[in-house]
């Protein structure tokens, strides 16, 4: 027996090494790898497989079981005879099977594995099992984070990130952009909010200890220290030097606030680049990426439900390259709000007004009602966003942007940079921040300035646009919020 | 004149579209782009560019300045008449030239750019600018990291980076791997060291002050919250969901030692799956892996010197794909250098024994003097390792190796996780951990557990051998150690 499956192991693996030219000889075949490869003809292939059980049904003459490792949204149905079933074949349990696979005649499948061999590497005791078939509630999948990833829709959402980082990484690839990685720990607060998190060594006395020499804590950088909000000072210094650069970092926001759109820890792509003139040209980069990624669809099947119609079109639709997306000045959407304001019996929460934030409410009032679907909204009033961004002409706005999408907000934000070190110097002062903690910032500018701009785009908030997943405490595996951080 | 420039631009760029199928409209082509897709006729090419000057030599009837734009190594030369060269075109300048290229009749480049016209974008005083020709102290770079990444060196390790990084990227795809993401707030601590850094909101009282509440700022993850020291433990649960895992994720270590392969904070890839038995598999992924991306040798004219051909020929050597990397367990390691020891009249400073540590002078002499290359030394005791990996039929020894490599040490370590779950609370026991801080890794066992292993990788320490830079400070783009964090 052991010698047969050695056989029909290395037949399927050379198969498979015709197919996947890097693949490796120290690792089997994978779900996914084997049913992407097998012949056309129809013929049965002898393959060896490992995974866990999903479903189990028994019937009189024979038991169907779908086993999936992972590696795709559908697994692979198992046919048993009733005498080579194992009374722990059970939900959860992890398996190496045996077997052909052949053609299937039942629906729902076109290969199914006739079992020859099964062991069972794991049990799972069905009773006690918390990820059962049926839907979980939210909460009790969060309170069991650690074996989330367990549910098909979390696995769904897990693959989804892969197969989206692949993509843009292979769109900055394209544009000869260059991936680097910017510090997570920083002297810097790029937006200058106060959500940011402090970070000392354990080992010195932990912060809720008084400790007898005060000072003691803060000396391990020489500086106190703070988690990134965001990496793009330290791109410019790097585009400045690379052209094109971009990064996925971890950032964090010491946020208390509990939406279905903020976490205190999420992964932000930001990209960064010199000789840019037009900040509409940074927008071009954002459509253009993301109607890109926007063509994956490959767990579609498992991610939207009846029901989901209407928010799915709006994506198809967005995801059309003929198509541009809707560009709007923060000026004429104010004055679009202020329409609506007057003359709709409901009108909005808070009044729109030229020089006001754009609330919530009027953020999806642009992107759901007024276009039906991603907008860019450009050149906002100076006194409403950061020091950083490049002053326009008419000395009210800066050319920047914010995308907003329905359902979501605000997915991407960018601009030009103020590449002019004294109308830098200038805006420092006047958003009352220290000059001498940007001395470094306004050096760039002192050799070789170049015009650049650039952009973050929330990725969390990108799944969740792109899987209809609500809330994105589900668009990562493990999420962290205030008073939440389990494992 | 600016309507021939845009012609120009459509042309080249609409050239280079052929090539580049994904490739922006947005964006023009980088040096890199324009140089890799001329034409073999030797065709005059009209084209507009960017970048900074690297170098100017003004002769009598010529001037011939060096411009790149980061995009490679080697940049590109502009021919220019000294009419037409401003006074202020100097190193470090940024400019925009349009011209033709044209194969070049100098010694050292196969293209060269006939100047047209030029832009400067940003001035430089080459008196001021601190980043000057000639080689610069390490120490000056430190201390200037915001410009450090203009120095050809810099720009070239940067660049290497990022080809090490696709080249992973690429390999775990073909495996069928998933890029995941796992958390940086924790309140685990992986390898149960004192050296991890604390995490607060800056809000609350900072700990250098005395808070009237103690518990006050620990409150925020309603627990202790940590930086990741790796993220093994949480890609496992993940990979008993999707089988097959990896990260490359931030890691911090609170360390106050100053070597030159330590940082505070430093990148990790990890990579996870199931369904393995044997060590010797996970040395075959690393093993396959790191021989592929030692094939990157894209930035070596700029990295390697003279003087540095030993170390260059022993990478050389160990990125050819048929000759295997030695293997050897710990226990013969032992005995090899107590022999060498014995006979040696030097010696070691620290006696080698069975059940002590490796120290790094043992580390480098097995893989600099006793195999001369890369080297897994495998089992090693029980004692020495960390709770998680998975015990030897022996009871002494665990299924583990470290990858020790020349004038880096270890590379990468690795072994396969205990899977039984009474061996793992028994191991958790002995090691003296707290069993309900691992309730939830304990729990993974409980539910289809299957046999599985790992490693980790220090992507800085890669980054040293591949580029033969001896510091990993100099393998980061902007480095955090003790008592050192600048921007």
């Amino acid at each position: 027996m052991v010698s047969k499956i050695r056989v029909a192991v290395q037949v399927s693996s050379s198969m498979l090494l015709r197919r996947f030219a890097t693949a490796s000889t120290s690792l089997p075949p994978t779900i996914r790898q084997l049913l992407s490869s097998l012949p056309p003809t129809g013929q049965a292939v002898e393959v060896q497989l490992s995974g866990w059980i999903k479903s189990v049904r028994r019937q009189k003459n024979v038991t169907f079981a779908v086993i999936n490792d992972g590696s795709c949204a559908s697994g692979l149905q198992a046919v048993l005879k009733p005498g080579a079933t194992p009374h722990n074949l059970t939900n959860g349990a992890s398996v190496r099977i045996c077997g052909n696979l052949v053609q299937s005649m039942g629906r729902g499948q076109s290969y199914e594995l006739q079992v020859e061999a099964v062991d069972i590497l794991g049990e799972c005791n069905p009773e006690a099992y918390p990820i059962q078939k049926q839907a979980l509630p939210v909460e009790f999948l969060r309170d069991n984070a650690h074996l989330r990833a367990r549910t098909d829709i979390n696995a769904a959402m897990l693959r989804l990130r892969d197969s989206v980082l692949r993509m843009l990484h292979s769109y900055y690839e394209a544009q000869d952009f260059h991936y680097v990685h910017t510090p997570i720990l920083t002297s810097n607060d790029c937006e200058g909010g106060g959500e940011t998190f402090r970070v000392s060594p354990a080992s010195s006395a932990p912060p809720s200890r008084q400790s007898p020499d005060p000072s003691a804590q803060a000396e391990f950088f020489s500086q106190p220290a703070y988690l990134t909000v965001s990496s793009q000072l330290h791109l410019e210094a790097l585009a400045a030097s690379l052209s094109r650069v971009y990064t996925l970092s971890p950032c964090f926001r010491a946020e208390r606030s509990q939406t279905n759109r903020h976490l205190a820890e999420f992964w932000m792509l930001e990209a960064e680049w010199a000789f840019i003139n037009h900040v509409g040209n940074i927008c071009d980069v954002v459509e253009e990426s993301l109607k890109n990624v926007l063509q994956c669809r490959s767990e579609h099947a498992l991610l939207w439900k009846d029901g989901d119609e209407a928010k799915l079109k709006t994506l198809e639709d967005a995801s059309r390259p003929g198509i541009p997306w809707t560009r709007i000045s923060y000026t004429d959407a104010v004055n679009e709000l202020q329409n609506y304001h007057a003359s709709s019996r409901v009108g909005f929460e808070f009044e729109p007004a030229w020089g006001r934030a754009l609330q919530s409410e009027h953020e999806r009032w642009v992107s759901e009602r007024l276009v039906g679907g991603p907008v860019f909204v450009t050149d906002y009033p100076t006194s409403l966003k950061p020091f950083y961004m490049r002053a326009n002409d008419d000395g009210q706005t800066v050319a920047c942007f914010d995308l907003l999408v329905p359902s979501i907000g605000e997915l991407v934000g960018g601009s030009l940079r103020e590449e002019r070190s004294s109308h830098l110097v200038e805006a420092i002062r006047r958003h009352g921040l220290k000059e001498e903690e940007y001395g470094w910032y306004v050096d760039l500018r002192k050799y070789g300035s170049a015009p650049h701009g650039g952009y973050g785009l929330g990725f969390e908030r990108l799944i969740s646009w792109m899987s209809g997943i609500e809330n994105v405490r589900e668009c990562i595996a493990m999420p962290r919020w205030a008073k939440r951080m389990l494992l």
